[in-house]
């Protein structure tokens, strides 16, 4: 019996033990943890994708959780402002905090702009190979612009917004991306079914109903 | 069938629409998410205590997560110092990313020093009510500099750490912790048991062994 008044050394299995593992968390899951990057111009689609990724996902069975500006723009980010340095932090604990949700079992689909290749890639460097999947929504800036949901393209052309990205600020398209989906013109379904068959390929899914640990 | 490049008036349920709520990762999980706040001296046994939860959590098929020194120190907090400032932004952040593991449906356990009430509070504001359960680490500053794990008290008495908590700096105990455990005497067993009963009196758990939905 171990005693937490105990001296670390005559309990070495328990005293400040992380016994609950990633490979623990994904058996109880049925798949394996992973992060969905999606990137893309404002209205390429990336957090609809990413939204609907997920309730596939979830009816498959799979524990997932979607990081967007909704969750953390105000909350772990609300700190940082729109300067060079707050858009690479921003970017960076995102990436940390993915991290953390892989580590959990979880199937992590993030859907930032992420216009710059460094700090995509800043991201995909501290991941171990195969655990990261970028995923490019490929969408012209004219189909965006159309689409203009929250009417921020008409803003920027007015020049009331400073660095929009594609009109006043860079988007550097991925070069090797895991995955290109054409989110300007295929169906929604399509798209998804799309996102689904390359995780089958890459292991994360193994089953196509994750068969979890029964007790 | 809905189309990306719909606008998002004809598709407002699937457009930017995060379909998979708490309520139904909480359904799928077959309990609820909540954050297990751990505070107590260096060398009280929460980051022990934390891991032994979790391994009993685990085992009763729930999802957990310890967010500890060893998992955000060097990750997501890297860039902060050990002055006041960086002190309360550290802080500040492990609650914004234990509300994030939270909404996701995970009982999540963080194992930090944490030793000002206003940080702590900090947190405790920004989460609904049952949400957050502040559990005591309660050893002796006596017991904790006996243990010594780390050879830090010996360091800091020696004047070789500046700011240490319970030595050259305060340790503000708290005063309406959701929990008071005692981690000085009692055995690692026991307190894991007081923990989970806890959890079950709140509705955290539902059963002994979670009942997570089937298909």
């Amino acid at each position: 019996m171990n005693k937490l008044s105990d001296p670390p050394a005559s309990s070495n299995v328990v005293w400040h033990q992380a016994t609950v593992t990633r490979a623990r968390r994904e058996a109880q899951n049925g798949h394996r943890g992973a992060i969905i990057w999606f990137t893309g111009l404002s209205g390429s689609g990336k957090s609809t994708l990413a939204h609907a990724v997920e309730e596939s996902l979830h009816q498959r069975g799979c524990r997932t959780f979607v990081l967007d500006g909704d969750n953390v723009r105000h909350g772990l980010c609300g700190d940082l402002d729109f300067s060079d340095a707050g858009r690479v932090e921003n970017i960076r604990r995102i990436g940390e905090v993915a991290k953390l949700f892989m580590e959990a079992g979880i199937i992590v689909l993030t859907a930032f702009i992420s216009p710059y290749r460094a700090d995509r890639d800043r991201v995909r460097d501290m991941i171990k190979e195969g655990d990261f999947i970028e995923i490019y929504c490929d969408t012209s800036l004219e189909i965006c612009e159309s689409r203009d949901v929250k009417g921020m393209y008409k803003k920027a052309r007015a020049g009331q917004i400073a660095e929009f990205t594609g009109i006043s600020s860079p988007y550097e398209v991925p070069e090797n991306p895991e995955l290109d989906v054409d989110t300007g013109s295929a169906e929604l379904d399509t798209c998804v079914s799309q996102v689904i068959a390359d995780l089958m390929k890459r292991g994360i899914l193994l089953h196509d109903q994750c068969i979890t640990e029964t007790r």
